[in-house]
């Protein structure tokens, strides 16, 4: 592996550990808020996934560094600056309706990703998508069930899932952006070409959002930066909380 | 000075302080959500005062214990069952009349007890206590001000504020409390006699009260446990945003 890509693969594998190590973090939010009792429990299991796919990649991204480093302090000694997560990712919990269509999207998209990863020439990375392709459709269809629930359900439900559709979509945008240590990896088939997955992620969304009666908003605004460390001011107190325990006891061992 | 009183003064500088630290970073939470500029800017000044107090408290309790900590190992270092505060400081700050509430029953507290605490025979109490008494005329006046505004106003605002005199009622008799570590710095005249101010406090506060139009309640609960480490949930929240900075850069100075 020459230099150029070992390090492009590095912060690949801490970019994908970011957004699942924060969207896990806002699963893991709902436990104990639950509508009812299994609901609850699917929480926590849908949060350990994303929290288990976190560790693979940053003790990959560890292992590629070399430096020290290990899976926690990837986790809980970089600052919201240091974080490269998808901004959808790292929004608040909000309401119930809210956190099922912002994981409608992210599960759509991990849908159509994590089979390209699969077939990544990194077999570390093509190893891990093999794990999350499973746990993924078993989100799916939580999601999607749902959203139509909500969306073809009463009409306060109805209308905070259109809500929580118009709040999010200026979020979706940034799923799909490639910049150069991302083109590189997808030229070298390492990493996804996500770009190109946009046309059937909008298809894919839209017959399940028609289905639930709401409507697909048109693309108006859209905000980025997450990859570039420009969060929203979520992220930080996010943070806060998820990292007061490791630094509160730096280098302890259980 | 004895060993015996060195130590209970440092403990007692201890919670002296974590009183006012805890209740100046509740108090500085409302910065910025005040119903209008003047009060703003009249939450930040009250902050600063608390938080000026207790640094000249954690200062002289460092001194004390003479182990190389400082203020701000004692303000950021320490975790919640370390904290020594009153639980009336550490709840929520609630909605408007919930935090003034609270305020009056605290500045009503400090209008007794510094005037004592200035008599005593440790100079550098003695010195905090002068300073935080100009403070706390000026502090009661705000907060008196705004109970009677609150009780004696709408339906609404007179709701509110009963129920959080009814809420936080509960929560003023630890106030009053003594261990062996107060009364020894008492009858040496160094510390306050605070079980002796009860009487006074309530004879106050029902007559602000009264003239609110709101209605004093009966002793019928009481909740304690501060000042041996046993606090509300809320506590642990609050020091994990005020810490996150300080345990965040371990050891950095401006």
């Amino acid at each position: 592996m020459s230099d150029q890509i070992k390090q492009a693969t590095q912060e690949y594998a801490t970019r994908l550990g970011d957004d699942s190590v924060v969207l896990g973090h806002r699963i893991s939010e709902w436990v104990s808020y639950g509508p009812f009792l299994e609901e609850d429990i699917a929480y926590g299991n849908v949060a350990l996934d994303y929290i288990g796919r976190a560790r693979m990649f940053y003790t990959y991204a560890a292992e590629l560094a070399d430096d020290g480093r290990d899976e926690d302090d990837f986790a809980y000694m970089r600052n919201d600056r240091e974080y490269r997560n998808l901004l959808l990712m790292e929004l608040p919990k909000g309401d119930f309706a809210y956190s099922q269509v912002r994981q409608l999207f992210a599960d759509v998209y991990y849908t159509l990703m994590l089979p390209e990863l699969l077939q990544s020439k990194d077999e570390t990375l093509s190893a891990i998508a093999a794990k999350a392709i499973k746990e993924t459709k078993y989100h799916l269809r939580r999601s999607r069930d749902w959203v139509l629930r909500l969306g073809d359900g009463t009409d306060e439900s109805h209308q905070r899932a259109q809500k929580a559709v118009d709040q999010l979509w200026g979020y979706t945008h940034e799923l799909f952006d490639m910049d150069e240590t991302e083109q590189l990896l997808a030229d070298a088939g390492i990493g996804v070409d996500v770009a190109g997955l946009r046309d059937r992620w909008l298809e894919m969304i839209s017959a399940i959002l028609t289905e639930a009666t709401l409507t697909v908003p048109e693309d108006s605004w859209a905000v980025r930066g997450g990859r570039i460390g420009y969060h929203t001011e979520n992220l930080g107190h996010m943070l806060t909380e998820m990292q007061i325990v490791h630094r509160s006891h730096p280098g302890c061992k259980w």
